[in-house]
């Protein structure tokens, strides 16, 4: 018989002499009985090792293709033609690691459930760069301790290399939860035990956590609207109804909660988009709410460990006596996004059916980055990086604050705010733009942030910008604003 | 008014002065217009300094308990009656951080979901010392080579702080998918492109992504039986009907599987816990069945990359020609659990909803680590790895099968099997032992294994020992082995 193999392609020879042969077995080119080319003749042939053709015989005997028989070479089974043939033909064959054959594209047999009509973004990453960065929600890189922080992976990983290697306590390393606990205390005077503390990979995976061990199918989860969209998508995608709750100056509108929702995901330190405050009377209907209701709070505290007022509100959490406020914490924004470490604060209730629910999800953490972190805390990097960086943010906000009022004053004021890494402003009464028809340009032009518009779950009942300034440098803060400026102008109509 | 704060408690003295005047104020011995004691009156009857009593009011102020009058001190407001008092008497207060007071147990007003009747083991780590440690699907951890990890992981770090610091991508480091196909296509001759891997925290966690974005509740799931408990817990906790599958000799016995399964979860290059491969002809009648049903298939393939046959069977993956193959493969046992990696390999069809429920689930995997293991692998590191690691467990699994024979063959025989790090020792015919009554005296005699019967879902059709070998020393083999045998002979009756 003649074989057909193509050796141009890049990628493994023996790879393509199997896919050729399987091929051939596929198409009936080669049928049971027939006898293959010895492996020296095709070897010679081909002009590759006699080994190389050997590995792809010695391939396809393994998978039932080829019997050998001594010295009477090797022989096409009977089984072989009911062997399925992978799909693709052998002559576009390459591969990643330049090693066997790429799949050619499968018949779409698997398909998700509707549902999961959600698409990720493209990551930030893939953005264009931007010389004025206003992205939502990013701190700023270059002011983590790297140093530190590696000298810290690297002891960890020396102790680790003694340990002994087994899987992990689903809750978190017991040392990280217990410097979470101090930490809470000392940053946020919250009354946390090491035991309510579950470390999670940031935020999005306690909200997971809770709404597997908390949500039945069909369950009613209020969102403050505008509101955090990956929240909104987390909870759509467990089942659960999601209601746009408005906010108002004081924040969440508690009489507008529905009355049989379950779970209440709110952001009362820095109310996201807005960047509002909940006011100590709000607090106090919700959490009345909540008791009244048997209903749950999850409470949002995602970016106030930059804080930027004289008296901070303490958090939901901490006025708190019936156990209904769950306080979700991250590093992402007080350390970096890419360390995926973020924190529950649970009632002891919830505690072992949310360890229960994160070994079911992926075990643990990453022990030795969760031990590096403790070590962290314990040895008060982290409060001298919350310091440094407080100050650094604070000179940017203040930079914000007076080139929104001095170039976009006109039209769009800063909604008051007392914490995180971004603003908002506002469009003033009377004055009509639509964020979507500048964010476009604006990011072409290098100058990235986000509309308001596009934060609302229901119909946007005010729009305005969303300003980030974690890693928007000090110099670019003035001539940012002033290109936003020159693009609102043109979009913008006045009364 | 005499305020009684008790300091002799550990802890903060601001945090006690805090909660003892919430009390206070809770139980009405402080009323809306009371005065309180000037600063420094206080500070002097508690012996403290008086920023301490100074914190302590600035906290109660910022939370609306205390309004303050320049002059005339602070006096407690009218709302602060209506500020719920934080639970616990004040004389308890100490802190893990030694730093404000922990809440009492608040009364239980969360509960979970009842489908969370699950609870995580204790880890394994937890386990007192074994000189005889047969714990199953253990790699062992000094084998694993820390000091190019940590090099590895060290220069990822530093490349990181010029990284822009954003969210990733959650389908993983490009680099890491693409060393994985090449690894695939060496290690196993699959033809995967990086496109077709999703990273993911371990195996466990592609599971749940697959189970989010392929089953509705009330959906059928088939597992072998015995098998996997954490991959039946999981699909159970997404509300799947989770039906036991019986294994033969061949491997699950596909007539056996119901005709409405919407996914089979099977592990046939070493069937766990029996060890045995999947046979090929029963591999085509899987595949096949799958194909008439429009079924999914998920190939758990745990722990085959330590092969000791000379013709392995490739992934049930490579035979796939319709797209029902999900391949989850896992670095757990290559490497370490603990650095929970793992990764699908998934049709075009179905990766941008895992993709999709990955960022919902957790956002994205460390990113640093995964570079590093791209490197790792990239290097060769892993393969070097592998072929040492594999040599070292030959010998063990060699003097594994000795001793069974040796010690435990009178009343168990070995299951066939030609990989991993498991044997399984099945009880002959006529002879009955519960392994419950041995596993627990065994590990309080410090020898660890697992009972086969535990592993099945449904009534248990067959008893014996499951024994680990990944971390078994070569010179414990012997003696544990005896050691068991000792405890056979005295619950095991032979006819």
């Amino acid at each position: 018989m003649d074989l057909w193999v193509d050796l141009s392609a890049r990628g493994n020879r023996t790879a393509a002499i199997y896919r050729a042969l399987v091929q051939a077995i596929g198409d009936g080119r080669l049928r049971a009985g027939d006898r293959l080319p010895p492996m020296r003749a095709l070897a010679a042939d081909l002009g590759v090792s006699r080994t190389t053709v050997a590995t792809a015989y010695e391939r396809l005997t393994a998978e039932g293709y080829l019997a050998g028989r001594v010295g009477a070479g090797s022989f096409v089974t009977a089984a072989a033609a009911t062997v399925p043939a992978p799909a693709g033909p052998a002559a576009t064959d390459t591969a990643p690691g330049g090693d066997v054959a790429p799949a050619a594209t499968a018949p779409i047999a698997l398909r998700p459930k509707t549902s999961w009509d959600f698409l990720p973004d493209a990551t930030s990453s893939r953005d264009g760069p931007l010389w004025a960065d206003f992205r939502v929600g990013l701190p700023d890189p270059t002011l983590f301790p790297f140093d530190a922080w590696r000298r810290l992976i690297s002891n960890e990983l020396r102790l680790r290399s003694r340990s002994p290697g087994t899987y992990d306590e689903p809750a978190g390393d017991p040392a990280l939860r217990e410097a979470v606990a101090g930490h809470l205390g000392r940053s946020r005077s919250m009354r946390a035990m090491p035991d309510d503390i579950l470390i999670t990979n940031g935020t999005q995976q306690g909200l997971d956590l809770l709404a597997r061990v908390l949500l039945e199918p069909g369950d009613v989860v209020a969102l403050e609207d505008p509101g955090y969209d990956r929240a909104r998508e987390l909870f759509r995608s467990h089942g659960a109804t999601v209601t746009a709750v408005p906010v108002d100056a004081e924040g969440i509108v508690v009489q507008r909660i529905p009355p049989q929702a379950r779970l209440v995901f709110s952001t009362p330190s820095h109310q996201f988009p807005l960047g509002i405050p909940m006011s100590l009377q709000r607090r106090r209907e919700l959490l009345q709410w909540a008791a009244e209701r048997d209903a749950v709070i999850v409470e949002d505290d995602y970016d106030s460990e930059f804080r930027f007022a004289a008296r901070p509100l303490e958090p939901l959490h901490a006025l708190d006596r019936s156990g209904r406020v769950i306080y979700a914490g991250t590093f992402s924004k007080s350390l970096l996004p890419t360390l995926r470490m973020g924190y529950l604060v649970a009632p002891p209730s919830l505690v072992p059916a949310l360890r229960a629910a994160r070994q079911l999800a992926d075990w643990h953490g990453v022990t030795a980055l969760q031990s590096a972190l403790a070590a962290f805390i314990t040895e008060g990097l982290l409060a001298g990086h919350l310091r440094r960086a407080s100050a650094v943010y604070r000179r940017r906000r203040e930079a914000m604050l007076s080139g929104i009022d001095e170039h976009l004053g006109e039209w769009l004021e800063a909604v008051p705010s007392a914490a995180g890494l971004h603003l908002t402003a506002r469009l003033r009464p009377g004055v009509s733009l639509r964020s979507a028809d500048i964010v476009g340009p604006a990011r072409a032009a290098g100058i990235g942030f986000e509309g308001l518009a596009a934060h609302f779950a229901g119909p946007a009942t005010v729009d305005g910008l969303v300003l980030g300034y974690g890693t928007a440098q000090l110099d670019s803060i003035d001539g940012g604003l002033a290109g936003i400026a020159r693009l609102v102008r043109r979009f913008a109509s006045s009364p």
